[in-house]
């Protein structure tokens, strides 16, 4: 049996593959690696991890894609991890989250409904909330005003899927990720933080007055709790279901001071205005894990020790 | 002042140009025609209303209409109805709602963000919704689960234009259409109705066992209801209303009768099995109008009313 990983090249995908080899007889990674990088996975063994490089923002790169996988076996899933990961750089360009956001949904539903595959995983995100303030974000909350592009193309990628799900997918698994940190890092705060360090190891500039507070969950628990979800006896034909840790998150401002402490200590640490990082930025969450609860799962770490952990790790990563 | 109708030359869009003759110099009429018709907009003054032939889900040709559209003056806002009309035709290949009610959208605001332009009215649907059982569908509820492409790129749309709110938009109408009857009719139950009585006087043939039950509204109540909107004190910069009327609608039987009795008179009706017309159809709505009618607006015509004026008006349009 074969799994399809879209989007198998980057962060959270080459992470996902260790632990669907241990079940699957093939894994068929495609991805474009314009974010994603070969190098991380140089350690999956290749007679079982077969890399396709295309671009499923492309329909004709989607099908080939998708025509080539098949020569390994039957495919019996589709992990749809391929999106845009630079929110801001999306904000910027409305074209970065339509074609890396949402085409490659578009062009992977008609795809899977062309090869007879039913099972979907798609990694939605917190953003298609947008910034309901304090409310509660369940999953079944309305209504939703996402406030990002990139928010934008996640809501509207799960409504193609939905659409598919009356015309022809039996299985689908919509998982809203928080924000995740470990390694390989290719965006994100923690990265973003130590870089700049790097290069002026002296001070620290912050966008926004760094009270923005966010709930992180560490990659290992992410993918933990997707196989737990995927393992269990489906209720629902489709499934919809926040990841995240169980508590509420920590502000920028003590990200910061961790990230300086271990790199650069002593450095100062300066803010901008506002509690937004930038437009299309939430400044709070407040994510229920109810669902994500009622399957049995809790994570291993709470949001500051996978934000303390994900530090480590990110600045070995940069071999500091 | 100028006022832009994208799908203007549709059924609800050639309506709605004579009510804003009244208060725009100008109106520019951007569609691509191929649902369309250019003799709908025969009757209106050439030295006020422009006609531009472009299809906007190609984003050059949406550019340079805008660009010609404000060679007529300054565009004060943009009315977006362009949108597939034929939801099977959509469900069978999902790029026809993926161009023509989603790209437009994306294409548009584009346009209207290089061209500063910052409000924006859109026909959205009840399509949004999908099939949420009997529940009330109020504006604010979740979660949504549309069944049909054309319902998941409508909602597509409104996401984007909502991250388009926190980005350069200031004011926002978003139109929730229920089933709109009247003519110039393109689409929908009433002129298939009645095209299947012209060929086959003796005998109609209704998808669905007939139970299904739907509330329409007619164009002029439509057209009546969002510039009673669009009039009003805006009290939010996003503004969703599901437009309608007040009653629970009629059902595909009775409209079957009342076609018969008006067209073809002793005509036998057989009717399809399960109450879905087709894949993405939706058997029963229970839609609310509580925030439409704190508008303090209240439509003429009731479903029954509307759908007894429309087959006379359509029998009329095919010269029956």
């Amino acid at each position: 049996m074969v799994s399809i990983v879209a989007g198998g090249g980057g962060f959270i995908g080459s992470n996902l593959i260790e632990s669907l080899l241990i079940e699957s007889n093939h894994i068929v990674i495609i991805d474009n690696f314009s974010r994603g990088n070969l190098n991380f996975l140089n350690k999956y063994p290749q007679n079982r991890v077969h890399i396709i490089s295309a671009d499923l923002s492309f329909a004709d790169q989607c099908m080939a894609a998708f025509n080539e996988a098949a020569c390994y076996g039957q495919i019996k899933e589709v992990w749809h991890l391929a999106a845009n990961s630079d929110i801001p750089a999306g904000i910027k360009d409305p074209r970065i989250d339509l074609n890396d956001t949402f085409m490659t949904s578009f062009n992977i539903l008609v795809s899977m409904r062309q090869c007879g595959i039913q099972i979907l995983h798609f990694a939605s995100s917190s953003a298609i909330y947008g910034d309901l303030g304090s409310q509660l974000l369940h999953e079944d909350i309305g209504p939703l005003f996402p406030i990002s592009n990139y928010g934008a193309m996640k809501l509207a990628s799960e409504a193609q899927i939905f659409a598919a799900g009356e015309a022809f997918l039996s299985r689908i698994n919509i998982f809203r990720f928080p924000n995740v940190v470990g390694v390989p890092a290719t965006h994100g705060v923690i990265l973003d933080f130590i870089n700049k360090l790097i290069n002026t190891p002296s001070s620290l500039q912050v966008l926004g007055d760094g009270t923005q507070q966010k709930s992180y969950l560490h990659v290992s628990d992410l993918i933990s709790a997707m196989l737990e979800i995927r393992g269990a006896t489906p209720k629902k034909q489709i499934q919809v279901v926040n990841i995240g840790p169980l508590d509420e998150g920590v502000t920028v401002q003590w990200i910061a001071e961790q990230v300086v402490k271990r790199v650069s200590p002593g450095a100062r640490i300066s803010y901008g205005e506002g509690n937004k990082g930038w437009v299309g930025d939430v400044p709070k969450f407040n994510y229920s894990t109810k669902r994500l609860q009622s399957f049995g799962w809790a994570p291993k770490l709470n949001s500051a020790g996978a934000v303390a952990l994900a530090i480590d790790e990110i600045a070995l990563q940069l071999g500091r």
